[in-house]
């Protein structure tokens, strides 16, 4: 057994994540933690049923990102994609708001009938990912229906993706509800790692607080899983000054009335977190914080920006106080 | 109203269809006949469900067909083709065996979504084929499901797309079954086309006698209208001496202890049919086959030869005794 092997069998650090943001940071750390180092829980808030489809967008960005797989350029869905589907779906005048590339297509067709046959989509996401040979363990956070309900402002629910796709996240949000989850139970998988002795970090992933991680934190067990942890919680900042690197978070948080900043974000979290990742732009407010931050530049634009994010989350653990970690680090 | 709507009024040809051979007859029966002129009973004997989506392949070879869609190439699926969908299957460990094209995957998609919403394959096909731009009107034998079933030489059943697709006609076929005809229903479309005072000639394309046109004879009803009707019932040859241009037929006419020959194509069809139209090459069995016969070459490569076999098989229909029919031909 080599370095990186013991290692990684010495411990594993666990992100929470939802969509592109989240799955650059789950790069990073994959890259910069020995094989096997890192398990992930993935929102399914935003699955639903398209086109008698499957469709876990959050599960399908994070399986493809870590396999290299993404198409960078769109921020969802595979590389090197074909649109011939769309093209004749058009033609026979079915529903074209949502967009699936024909490689793409494959997975959620194959997801639909491997659970028709009676697997779980933990079960199915843990295949694929090795068919992929992403070396990290990809975990739904439930293999139950949670659904992201969004209240409009001015009256009515959208589901996720009609808000999140189709109306390009226009309507102001009211209010957020995650339908199903009071009576989702946490997938044993992610229930297992959240109590395995070798958990040495927990890493909240820079991804929308209210669309990615709150559906994650509404499914019971979660959050006492989380407190109960002897492992540090570090949250990376999804907003860099008042402004998301890509998505809606800053117009939700106005929307909801809460100023869209870090210090926002890490009062969302509250009581959760014991370090916090922030931007360099923003290093005046680490002062503020009251738990120990570390400041980096956060923006993911290559690869080695994820890995330079990913290192400045470990060292944080690591500085707050977990020794095998540090270990770890310390091996690789 | 011009001449050839007119005649369109003045009545149509109905065509019994299969697969490959009987879309080629049904393109140039289109062709000959005024727009509105052709009405198609397709069978659906071989639909299947297949990686959840339903699947009707010799409807779709017929819409393909007529729609000017239809890959010639292959005999099957669409024209201009991708294929990203089953090499990304292929990576996720489907099931490969049945090749689905990118666009024409949007056909069962949607299909499938459609009969999940309520809607009949019917109404589907009808809608469809509008948006395609066709003139004739396409309907499925029945809306209930009918399974050709092959037992095949030794025991066991093979569902048909096993045996015709996966297994490529290679075992022996020992008997063939229709699983679901005896409780299905005609389609009201194939129902209302074959009582419609307007109906000329009926037209049994060159389809395979077994596979193809015996699960449409099996829906009750259908062998007692096409009895009852006035209109001629013309078919069409496909074998050509000995063998089949395309398909097993010849093959399973021997396994079944049938010699494959025209003639015995006639008998098969014994009581059914008013006129046969053969092919050159077997001109000399023109006088052994009791009824009318017209002789042209029946090889359909180009869209002239779809024609030529056509307006045979109309001109053999008008010489039996069917004057609006000839009528209609003078004036088109």
């Amino acid at each position: 057994m080599n370095t990186r092997n013991r290692a990684a069998a010495d411990g594993f650090v666990l992100a929470l994540t939802g969509g592109i943001g989240g799955a650059k940071l789950c790069l990073g750390l994959q890259r910069v933690l020995p094989a096997g180092g890192l398990r992930i829980i993935v929102n399914t808030g935003d699955d639903f049923e398209h086109l008698g489809l499957a469709i876990s967008p959050d599960v399908d960005t994070t399986l493809y990102t870590l396999a290299g797989l993404a198409n960078v350029e769109l921020g969802w869905g595979r590389q090197d994609e074909t649109w011939s589907f769309m093209r004749v779906l058009e033609t026979l005048g079915g529903p074209t708001w949502f967009r699936l590339g024909d490689g793409d297509l494959a997975l959620h067709v194959e997801r639909t009938r491997r659970l028709a046959a009676g697997e779980t989509l933990t079960e199915i996401v843990a295949d694929i990912a090795r068919r992929f040979g992403i070396s990290s363990r990809i975990m739904p956070m439930s293999d139950d229906p949670v659904r992201t309900i969004v209240a409009v402002a001015g009256g009515g629910e959208l589901g996720f993706q009609e808000y999140f796709v189709r109306d390009r996240c226009a309507p102001a949000v009211a209010q957020l509800r995650y339908a199903g989850a009071d009576s989702a139970r946490i997938s044993s998988a992610a229930a297992q790692s959240l109590q395995d002795p070798a958990l040495r970090a927990i890493v909240i992933a820079p991804s929308n607080p209210y669309l990615s991680i709150d559906p994650l934190l509404a499914v019971p067990g979660m959050r006492t899983a989380l407190r109960a942890r002897a492992a540090p919680v570090i949250a990376v900042t999804p907003l860099i000054g008042e402004s998301a690197v890509k998505g809606p978070t800053a117009k939700i948080m106005r929307e909801l009335g809460v100023p869209p900043s870090p210090l926002s974000i890490l009062q969302h979290y509250n009581g959760l977190v014991d370090g916090f990742v922030l931007d360099e732009r923003d290093a005046a407010l680490a002062k503020e914080a009251g738990i120990p931050v570390r400041v980096c530049d956060t923006l993911m634009r290559s690869l080695g920006d994820r890995e330079r994010v990913a290192r400045c989350t470990l060292e944080l653990a690591q500085a707050i106080g977990s020794p095998p970690l540090a270990q770890k680090l310390r091996e690789s």
